[in-house]
């Protein structure tokens, strides 16, 4: 039964997550160092999570003998330095969302991860919510059919840091916070082997008085046809609005991770308390949801990571997706500026190709089968295209 | 209290639906006349609803002498000989949606029938289901603020008539058949004067074997920077998926007609019978709606028309409106063509010139600011951007 | 096309909700004279609704001769003599819930329109709800199969008029204003012509300073063995919950009327409006109804009572159901007070005999089968009791 | 860091609930032998979980030295002997539920873990579902104020091992599967010091051919005047329905923890595979729970138990409160052979007194308010009970 020793590299709302996920329960795996830039937000964490120690020299985090795991919980800017520092160091690297605040930057911690040969993990979380892990498996065991259609929704009133919305340090705004997630979401449903290919992006300003945007919706069209749609805003009212919705050829998911879980309650305000990440009130009907850590997946993934790195195998999430995540993104602001289909810039294509979605059509006397249908009364219908006059006919039979 | 004489065009699917909704409670109009080029056909309607007559003649029936309104329920290519027949008798028309197979023809139609000074509505069923009238008052009021995003999803699996699926006669595929209704949803929620200026569309034709598109996503950039947004497909699997959602600066609208409406049922399949249009089983979970016809803003849609007829006014969906719709679906194609944003060509624009969404941002010691929020310990942080640095800063305040 | 002249009797929110419903759409039925024991408040209606006469004379009213059709939406404590008027003046009556405070006053009333020959139709609105008509119509197509067991729910914050709170007036609290439509909806889906048999009721006064009961849980046994339960609150915070619950032994319905419809509305407040009938908010999340009215039944059931008028038929709910209703609810004080199953007394029963439940087991190998399952594996279980031992054992084929 | 080393008695399908959440992500604690009468049922199962050993003796299984904590999942009829040889051994006890067949095996084996010292905790994973920890933390911070009623619902098509339906073994039917678990549910909201003081039940054989019920519905009454609902079915068809619905005087409180909890699929049933326990259907609409295990709530209740034996603390659930369940369902039992309400006897009560539910009432000019209210028009009214003449009265003010 092994144990891993690690160091969280920040202090922020992330690497709360990361460490309340890894010190509940009866896990194992044990953050023992925490590197902050203050002093001040090092010590408060350590008691926060009762971890030992804490630094504020990213080189003696990432080299610290008595730790084999670092977990990057840094703003975007800082990623590629601590990747480096820890791979240099020979530890094994997990890093927060997005990657890189380019496909250039993530391609480099891809390359550096791989030039030292250390384990390296892509912590996207929503792709591990409990709910996702079930749709993707059904998904994978062909409960819809050839996947036609995948939307992914992230949405809710804004960030807490302010280096979030600062442009220059995370690389965009609502599409580089949001978005990177709903990439990867769709990635997993239409297959991580399907090239992502080309992509529209409209995004805009609506709300904030900021430069980034605040609202994007982009299209991602890949080699089988398929495509893959994203909802990005920083100006939701509701709480925070996270969905997933896939179509296939045989059938249908619909996915709601945090406003309709099962769980409504009313109030009119007598208690008091946390509700959930980026909720709006605290009286009337609320939807909480029962174990917030777990329903934004940060257990399954840390389980994926850990006996990853236990077995040697590798995690469902890697540098290597951070990179294609990226890539697309790349691709979204070029588009947004371009007002066209860009394509997705992809040096390094590890997937496979992916055939056209069929339209294999049923024959009817010859000619291919539209639909078929059942009439109230019982009886049948095909619609059909004759193949010679290229007219659309029906016929009904008993 | 007025009782109007019907003369239906058409004895499909929509001419049984409104016949369906006229003849229906204590309603007073009645139809009294019915069209079909079929005699058989119309013979089978007269008896199906207890309509008097029947004839094979267009003609005969926008001018018999007995009827004084019209309503036309053929495909797409008959209307504007249809409306023509129908203004130049003098009768009151209101014709189905689309209006037109182009904007071309809805202009056509549009200047007939205000040549001949005929009361004219365009029978949009989708903006008077109840919920979406309800909604669009709660909007129009500003419970929502600024609208900043509205999208209408139609999706089933495929319409019933051979003559949908033939591209030269309806002018299209689902986009036609469903983008129009989801086109005027956006529309009445993000303002009828918020001037549509162009389009971004995808379409595809992925599961079945025809020319027209069984897949179309649209953007619609209006005046105000506010986005419509679009989505219709042939090929979902699970029911008819009508749903719509609205964000705003204040708040958010989600809207499901059909799918889950408070009516659940399970059964084995023992009993037998019409679940709903477009339903895809009759055993297992199922979701009827409660009716049908309500649900699907028939009876709101009458009342509307009649009522304006009556009192003179002007009825919430006209035949200017649908030429609106018309001209915004022509950018649709010529958007998946081009793969870019597509002007919407509006020779004849009656609504009104709309500013910008405002950003006026709250201002905290003379910058502005970004975001306030209450932390969990019921501290006050603001978040803004330095004016002169431009940098974002936060400040935590007790 | 007949149309009819109503009087109504009461300007309270129920007189509010019967003239909206007749006075709405295209509906040829109009209120031509109005009653209150206020000159004030009948002069107040005849302006809200364009009523064209009031009068503060109960005779005057129910003996005008303009008009063929008495509606009674007065205190509980006036509808016997209401009704005795309107019959004895031949007009058709019409009487909301419930019908009488006690089965005595319920069988007085039945007694007199029967001996006078006129119509008479039970004004509960709650089973002509579209949702519940659909769902009792699959129930009676046998969608279900045996029914078992029925919940009904109505909870709110308590009614808005003054005489519901007083024991005398109303003839009870809870039980009365909001068990009575539950009963009935029990009744609808378990088959009117299966006798309930006796009943278990709690009741207590749990919030409020009054001696009626504020709350109330009964369980109904019908003859069939199958149970009808009712809740009832006027205590309930978040609004009107109404809710029912089918379980047979094919299948299960669940309706949800009024809270969860597909209609979630998010507001911070800017807008202002009316939201829904015994909302208790006006922003954060809302769950409006699209058309009240048309969801809480009204429609629909004056439609059936002037339909059957003008039929010669006998609508869905007569005042023997009424007498039926305040039978059970006359059994559920009884039981409140001994503390054990009371029996339902009908002096007049007009329904059938209903055999019990079957359990008609399948049989395997001459023992009777309990339970058959498909395993993960694919493999059959079945569980059965052995005919001789007793003992129940299983068995797993492939 | 400790670990715990698990005799793990039985092997049936809570033997595997049990081992799949112990065995699963990075836990410490391992299942280190398991205790089967069948050679082969317990060779599976090692091999199944891959634990190292097993065994047919019970002694053998409860005495062995390499073992800290026993886990029992056995038949009802074998808790006694099983916790008898645990605790003689010294071991920690962990018993599912129901904990006995009567309140007096319970106190026996309450008894025998307190006459030896050893750590006893109660396997009642409903109350520790994401959900309901999460609802009962509200509700114990006052978010619904004074609890009035809790209804909790557990229904599904009935067990799968044969001993469940055999009245002895099991010591009765769906009450003592099904409502031991809805009892401790209604426990945990209203409070375990409030005293269960009477209950009502009914119960029938409505479906299958068995002597034990398949249906019942009890009320229980505790002290501060609060009911506790619940409802149990082993002939519910659609699923296993697992609500409960909590209202207090400042709120109310949902939970759908298995067939509604936002994941939902159609399909044609091309794929295949497990949906969900109880799962009636592998086609159509379907609707997955995203992770079984945790949302039954397994994963959390084995983290309570461990940790309150590391940390010498007490578990929410424990043989006390198995004890209490038992009694509760005796008076069931008692309740619904004698057609009235019966006392719980409790011989050891260790919760303390409530007082009733207070109705303190807000006064208006000497008189006690009824109820408040905003008009639509904006003014307030206030309904009051006359102090003197007790008259129900009301007054409007703006």
């Amino acid at each position: 039964m092994t144990a891993h020793r690690i160091a969280m590299l920040g202090t922020g709302l992330i690497g709360d997550f990361y460490t309340a996920t890894l010190h509940r329960g009866r896990n194992r795996d044990r953050v023992e160092l925490v590197y902050s830039r203050s002093e001040e937000r090092g010590a408060a964490f350590r008691e926060r999570w009762d971890v030992p120690r804490s630094t504020t020299s990213l080189e003696a985090a990432c080299s610290d003998p008595d730790i084999d795991t670092v977990i990057i919980g840094l703003p975007n800017d800082m990623h590629v330095e601590a990747v480096r520092l820890a791979a240099e160091n020979g530890k094994h690297v997990l890093c927060t969302k997005p990657l890189g605040r380019t496909a250039a930057e993530a391609k480099e911690m891809l390359d550096i991860v791989e030039h030292h040969g250390v384990f390296a993990g892509y912590l996207e979380d929503l792709v591990y919510t409990p709910k996702t892990l079930a749709a993707v498996k059904s998904v994978q065991e062909g409960a819809l059919g050839d996947i036609l259609w995948v939307r992914s929704r992230e949405t809710h009133p804004g960030p807490h840091s302010a280096w979030f919305w600062d442009e220059n340090r995370a690389g965009g705004g609502a599409i580089v916070d949001l978005g990177c997630h709903c990439i990867e979401i769709c990635r997993n449903f239409i297959g991580k082997d399907n090239r992502p290919v080309e992509v529209f992006c409209w995004k805009d300003t609506l709300v904030h008085p900021i430069t980034a945007e605040d609202h994007a919706v982009a299209l991602i069209k890949f080699e089988s046809g398929a495509i893959g749609q994203f909802e990005v805003s920083w100006a939701f009212r509701g709480g925070m609005d996270l969905r997933d919705e896939v179509s296939g050829t045989e059938g249908t998911i619909w996915l709601n991770h945090f406003l309709r879980t099962g769980f409504d309650m009313f109030t009119t305000g007598v208690g008091e308390g946390y509700v959930a990440e980026k909720a709006e009130s605290d009286s009337g009907w609320l939807f909480p949801v029962g174990d917030e850590i777990n329903e934004l997946g940060y257990v399954d993934m840390f389980v994926d990571m850990f006996d990853s790195i236990d077995n040697g195998t590798t995690p469902q999430e890697t540098f290597y997706d951070g990179y294609v995540v990226n890539a697309i993104m790349d691709a979204c602001f070029a588009s947004s500026d371009s007002g066209r289909w860009e394509p997705v810039e992809l040096v390094d294509w590890r997937g496979g190709s992916t055939p056209r979605i069929s339209r294999q059509a049923e024959s009817f006397e010859g000619h291919p089968v539209i639909k078929r249908e059942i009439l109230p009364d019982g009886r049948s219908k095909v619609l059909y295209q004759h193949s010679e006059s290229g007219e659309v006919m029906e016929q009904v039979t008993s």
